[in-house]
C-alpha cells in the first residue's frame, strides 16, 4: 500500500479514463428543488461530460429563471409532458430528485423512453416500490444508477482503498453518524422529508442511509442482522417514526456497524472503521459542503489528510456519464439501493416490535 | 458556560479542596499484577492523601520486589492472612485489582475489618455477586467505590461540565469504542480475562464497560434498554461470548448510544457525544498512556484541546482519598457499579436470543 500516493494525491479520480468528450451525456432535471438548482446544475455545468438541457418541473415559470445564465438547457416542460414523451430527443438521461414515493413512475417513464437513469437516494419510500423499479429496469435493460455521492467522494474512496488493501488489518467495527436540524434548515412542518406517505420515514431515509450505505461501501459487503431503536419526540415528526434512530448492523464474520442519524440535532459526519491494526475515519464525511478530511491511525500516530474541497455532485454526474460513455455498469445499481430500503424498513420494524431482524443476503 | 476557563485549565481538580495531609490514607493493595505495581503504586506514591503500606498477594517473594523503592509499604501478607486480620491495624482502605470473580471475598473481609474499598471495575462477574457486594456493604456501612478513572480524567470531566452546562444542547447520540489486542499485550491463552468463570465476559467486561460508563456519566442518566450483538471468532476466545461485542443503548427521552469493544483489535479509544447545538468528543480518551484530547464542536469550527498528561490512576486514588478524608459518599457507589454488571449481562442476554431488552432502572 503506498500511502504517500494516497495522500498526496487524494482527488484522483481513478475510475476515470475518458476525460473529454464531443458528445456529453445530456440530462433532464426531474424536479428543480433547491438541491437541482444548487447542486445539481451547477456540478454538471462544471463537468465535462455531462449538460443539462431539459428542466422537468410542476411550474414551468419556475423553470426560466433556473435556466438563466446555464446556456444547455434548452426545454422546460410538466410532468406531465415529460410522461407523453415531450423533448425526449433532447436528453440521454434523466436525474430523479423528486420526493422519495414520487421516483418509481419517472423511471418507468425513462425506461419506456429509453433513457439511462440516476436516481436519489433513497430509491423510493417502500421495499415493494424499490423492487418494481429493479425489476423495470431489468426487463427493459435500463441503465440504473442510485445517487450515493459517496462512492465518488475521494476521502471515502481512498479510505476503502486503505482498507481493501489491508492497511487497517481485518476491519472489526464500523461507527457512523449522520445529523441536521432539519426545521432549522426547511423550516416548514408540511415538508415532504416529515410526510410519511411521500418520504416512507425521515431520519434514516434521509441521511441514515449515509453512515450505512457508506459502511456496506468501505467494507464491500452486507449486513446480516440489524436491530433498531428509533424515537420521534417533538411535534413536527408526528407522523414519522424517526426524529432520532440508530442501527446497530451485523456483517459477515463479527463485523458490527453502529450508525445514527438524526434530524434534530447539530449538524456532523463520520464514519470510521476501526480494524486489527489500524483504523481510518473520514471526518466531516457527508455534508457537500464540508471540508472532509481523512484520519489515518497506523501504529504509533494519526495521519491527518487534508485536501482541496472537490464538487461532490461534479464527480457523481462525472461519473456516472463516464459509465454511460464507457459502456460501463454503474457501481450502485437498483438492487445495491434497494438493499439499503430493505435494512432501514427492516430497522423500522425491528424498533417496533424490539427484536433484532435477519437480512435476506 | 465559561469555555475559556474549561480549555486554559482543563486538569482542574474541581473536587478538591483539601490538598494536604499529615494523615494519608493508607493503602493495603491486593493483587499486585502488572496494573498494580505498573500503575497503582507509582500513581499512589504521587498522591498527596494516600500512601501504599500493605501488599496482598499470593506470592510475597514477589512482594518484596514490588515494595523496593517504596518506602511506605512495610508489610506483605498472604491472601489467607488478609482474611484472618494480619496487619489490619496497617491499612485502612484496600484497593481490590484480583480477576473479577474474586472480588467478592475481599470486600467481605474489608468489611468486616471495617475497611474503606476501591473495588476495580468491573465489580464482580455475575449480577448475583456483584448485588451481595452492594448489601454487604450497606449493611455493614461499608464506604465502596468502583474504580472507574473516567470520572476523574480531566478530559471527561471538563466534556461532562459542558454538556451540564447545556454547550452542546440536549444530547441526542453517544458513540463510544475502546478496542485493544490482547493476546498481543498478554500473549497467554491461559489469561483470567479468556476464562468465563473468572472475568465473566471478556471485550465486555473488561473493556466494553468504559464506553458503557462513561456514557451513562457524561449523561447523567441510565440506559433503559439494550441490543448486544457478540462474535467470538477467533481460538483463544473459545470460552467467552465476545472478542468483539457491539451495544446499542436507549436513554430515556429518545437519547440513544453506540458502544463497542474488542479484545482483538488496535489500540483505539473514543467517545463521542453529539446533541442538539454541537459535538463534544475526547479522543484518545480510555488507555491511561494516551495523550487525551478534547474535541469540542459548536456552530462554525471546531476547538481541540490538547493538555499535560495526567496520571489517571493518581487522579483516581487522590479522589478516593479526598472522599475518605472529608466524609464524602464516592460518586461511584456500589449500585452504580451495578448498573454497568446488569447492561453487559442483559447485552450479552440479548446477542443470544436476538432481541432487544429492557432495562431494570
Amino acid at each position: 500500500m503506498d500511502l504517500e500516493s494516497i495522500t498526496t494525491d487524494v482527488t484522483n479520480r481513478d475510475w476515470q479514463h475518458v476525460e473529454e468528450t464531443d458528445d456529453p451525456v445530456r440530462f433532464a432535471m426531474i424536479g428543480i428543488g433547491w438541491w437541482t438548482r444548487e447542486q445539481a446544475i451547477p456540478a454538471v455545468q462544471s463537468s465535462s461530460l455531462a449538460e443539462t438541457t431539459t428542466l422537468v418541473t410542476s411550474d414551468t415559470t419556475k423553470a426560466d429563471s433556473v435556466a438563466q445564465g446555464v446556456d444547455s438547457i434548452k426545454h422546460a416542460i410538466t410532468y406531465e409532458e415529460f410522461h407523453q414523451g415531450a423533448r425526449s430527443d433532447a436528453y440521454d438521461a434523466v436525474y430523479i430528485v423528486t420526493p422519495n414515493a414520487k421516483h418509481l413512475p419517472f423511471v418507468e417513464t425513462a425506461a419506456e423512453l429509453n433513457k439511462a437513469v440516476l436516481c436519489e437516494k433513497p430509491m423510493e419510500a417502500t421495499i415493494e416500490r424499490a423492487e418494481e423499479m429493479v425489476s423495470i429496469c431489468e426487463q427493459s435493460q435500463t441503465t440504473l444508477m442510485i445517487a450515493y455521492r459517496m462512492h465518488t467522494e475521494p476521502a471515502i474512496r481512498r479510505a476503502k482503498e486503505l482498507i481493501d488493501a489491508g492497511y487497517i488489518g481485518e476491519p472489526v467495527f464500523v461507527h457512523g453518524n449522520m445529523t441536521q436540524p432539519i426545521m432549522e434548515l426547511i423550516p416548514d412542518p408540511d415538508q415532504w422529508r416529515l410526510d410519511w406517505e411521500l418520504s416512507g420515514g425521515s431520519a434514516a431515509m434521509d441521511i441514515g442511509i449515509y453512515s450505512i450505505n457508506t459502511a456496506r461501501y468501505l467494507l464491500g459487503s452486507d449486513p446480516v442482522r440489524v436491530s433498531g431503536m428509533a424515537a420521534a419526540e417533538s411535534q413536527p415528526f408526528d407522523d414519522v417514526p424517526d426524529e432520532h434512530i440508530s442501527f446497530q448492523l451485523e456483517f459477515e464474520n463479527g463485523v458490527f456497524g453502529l450508525c445514527s442519524a438524526s434530524q434534530n440535532a447539530h449538524v456532523a459526519s463520520h464514519i470510521r472503521v476501526t480494524g486489527t491494526d489500524g483504523q481510518v475515519r473520514v471526518e466531516p464525511a457527508f455534508f457537500p459542503w464540508d471540508d472532509r478530511r481523512l484520519h489515518i491511525d497506523h501504529g504509533e500516530g494519526t495521519i491527518e489528510v487534508e485536501f482541496e474541497q472537490i464538487d461532490q455532485m461534479e464527480e457523481e454526474f462525472e461519473y456516472f456519464a463516464h459509465c454511460l460513455l464507457t459502456g460501463t455498469e454503474p457501481y450502485a445499481d437498483g438492487e445495491h439501493g434497494l438493499t439499503d430500503i430493505r435494512i432501514i424498513k427492516t430497522a423500522y420494524e425491528s424498533a417496533d416490535i424490539g427484536e433484532q431482524q435477519r437480512l435476506e443476503t
